[in-house]
């Protein structure tokens, strides 16, 4: 499709739609409004799929929304840009992301926040800033946004305070990683847990965001990189990524696997992350992590109302904290291209996370491959 | 008392003894063996009641033990030191601490823990090095130390990692603060939070310790120190140590006190400090800390097994930090120095602490003072 042809007018597309929860997405033609002011409409290069595209389809009620079209790791060239929109212009290749990096906020001009307070990330599915959609359907049913940035669809809109402009140069199948799990493990080790040369640290649970926590202790000079999981098979994969031990959760026999890395580790981790998602682990990793400075960092979240609970006397005692990381502490426009530049300068290694690149139209692949375990970032590419 | 007469034989001296739960204190004659090697003894010179002291003599089962010697606030002078102790002489001014400095392990030579690995802090009635007694009463009977210091006696025996040499020109009704109390509140603000200039803090509680978060939080250039307390008077002696606001927590209305502290404050604080020792108050300080930044510090101590809740949502998506602070993470031997000389130069605020000065033998009514809520500090003279 020409550019000029369709630049701020209403475009028709193809877009994977998901009409129902759980049920494969269809690859229908959709039409996109064009961006409202402060709005970018991207044309989608190529697109990942992350677990939490596939947690939310499953979800039958709220914030489980249909039709919707997921997808919210990409990379893509700018279309259209909307009024009062100077940080981009129509060709620039820009990297969506879930949050908001408005620049004039409290928290976006301070260096100690990412959470943006403008646009403060919501899991609700509408456009940010004005809770409306941009996609219909030929039959002119609405269909509901995803993060902020819907991807699975060939052009999609997205506010600029969520997108980043990043160095045409940069191989788009490996630059969209950054665009979520990547940049949420890299930048918990790196932004948020802040880790020290020479350090000990602990991962619960070695899918992509954990093995993305190790590429970021890698980098930062961690010298010894504990891997927690139920599979084995997760170790050998996880050694690329600079992990140098592995403890099986599931064959510890009577002793808790804080226990075990306590022993491993005289005394304990300097750095924890719960990658998995699950209370239990995050009491674990506070328990495993070094008296006088050890820091847990929470990165999954585990079912909603799911308590994390300590005694108060162990968080007294014990000189340790516990902090919660969002998008791994990043701050999109700033630290994305970072990371960029550092796999540029073969420091950050991204092409092993892609284990798997389909068609659009074998989007559901990917949904599947996830599912079982197989992949750790399967690529879709929108017009190959 | 001469000293050459006494140094390096049990000496006997008056001691008040705890011993019955909850009874008042005996002043009596009692035995005082020669320090062990690497402890020392000390002539005390003043001591100061702390609520832990309180906490421990109300306790009638374990980790109560009587008949027992109470005390951890104090200041003296070395009287006898035993073998291989270099670190001080016969004479040397020191104040004894409940945390152990050793020096040696790696806590204690890391700058990021004042956890004492040598000698961990432990809720137990000996010598730390020994596990045993220096104190026997004239019917010969083990008279029970506590938490290391036992000053409420002419003469006690400290290990010397549990000593600190200081400025001997310091008036002594004032170093002794440092020993426990003023140190945990500014240490606090100053070492474990680190509270940048321009902060607003918020103190729930505001005994001896949340004042001294906020003399610690002033000293760092606080801006807004905001105390929480069911007592407005506590609010006029809190302006002497800078609290700029306060709120009543009991007159809330519905409204819980982290909304109150929310609206106040456009959002949460930078920095909220839990005095009071309520698992329900480190909930509700963490609610009310800032989104992206907000550090909530745990100073109190609730029951035992009490435990602290958080949703694990909650902590992911907040960008916000839980931390203990023990001894205001403090390390005895190095920061103590630089807190008296700050009270030298007039810098920090000791005087104001100091509400009452009772003589040995009155050591009952600062008790009752204490538990009355009617001071902050009250001195006790040994030989006044």
């Amino acid at each position: 499709m020409d550019e000029r042809e369709t630049a701020g007018k209403p475009v028709r597309c193809k877009a994977a739609v998901a009409r129902k929860a759980g049920e494969p997405l269809v690859i229908e033609e959709i039409i996109v409004a064009p961006p409202n002011p402060r709005e970018v409409r991207i044309q989608i290069i190529c697109t990942s799929l992350c677990h939490s595209d596939v947690t939310f389809w499953k979800m039958k009620d709220p914030p489980g929304y249909f039709p919707r079209i997921f997808g919210h790791e990409a990379i893509g060239v700018v279309e259209t840009v909307g009024e009062n929109v100077d940080e981009v212009i129509e060709g620039d290749i820009v990297i969506p992301t879930f949050m908001s990096d408005c620049g004039e906020c409290t928290d976006c001009r301070s260096k100690k926040s990412n959470l943006c307070s403008k646009l403060p990330f919501k899991v609700f599915p509408w456009m940010p800033r004005y809770e409306t959609s941009r996609f219909t359907d030929l039959k002119g049913e609405v269909l509901y946004h995803f993060l902020s940035v819907s991807s699975f669809s060939e052009y999609t809109v997205v506010d600029v305070a969520h997108v980043t402009k990043v160095d045409p140069a940069v191989p788009p199948n490996r630059a969209c990683l950054l665009s979520c799990g990547v940049s949420t493990g890299v930048g918990a080790a790196w932004r948020t847990a802040n880790v020290e040369t020479g350090s000990t640290i602990v991962i619960f649970g070695l899918g992509a965001i954990g093995l993305a926590v190790a590429e970021g202790a890698r980098l930062c000079g961690a010298t010894r990189i504990i891997g927690v999981d139920v599979n084995p098979a997760k170790f050998e994969i996880g050694k690329t990524f600079g992990v140098t031990d592995f403890v099986n959760s599931g064959n510890c026999g009577n002793k808790p696997v804080s226990q075990v890395i306590k022993e491993m580790t005289d005394g304990g981790a300097d750095y924890c992350f719960e990658c998995v998602g699950l209370a239990s682990l995050v009491e674990e990793a506070f328990s495993c992590c070094r008296k006088g400075w050890g820091k847990t960092i929470v990165l999954g979240v585990d079912k909603p109302g799911s308590l994390l609970s300590f005694t108060s006397y162990e968080v007294l005692h014990s000189g340790k904290s516990l902090m919660g990381s969002l998008f791994g502490g990043l701050k999109a426009k700033s630290d994305i291209p970072i990371l960029l530049k550092r796999y540029m300068n073969k420091e950050l290694q991204l092409d092993e996370f892609v284990t798997h690149e389909v068609r659009f139209e074998d989007i559901n692949k990917a949904f599947d491959l996830l599912i079982d375990g197989k992949c750790l970032r399967c690529v879709i590419w929108m017009n190959k």
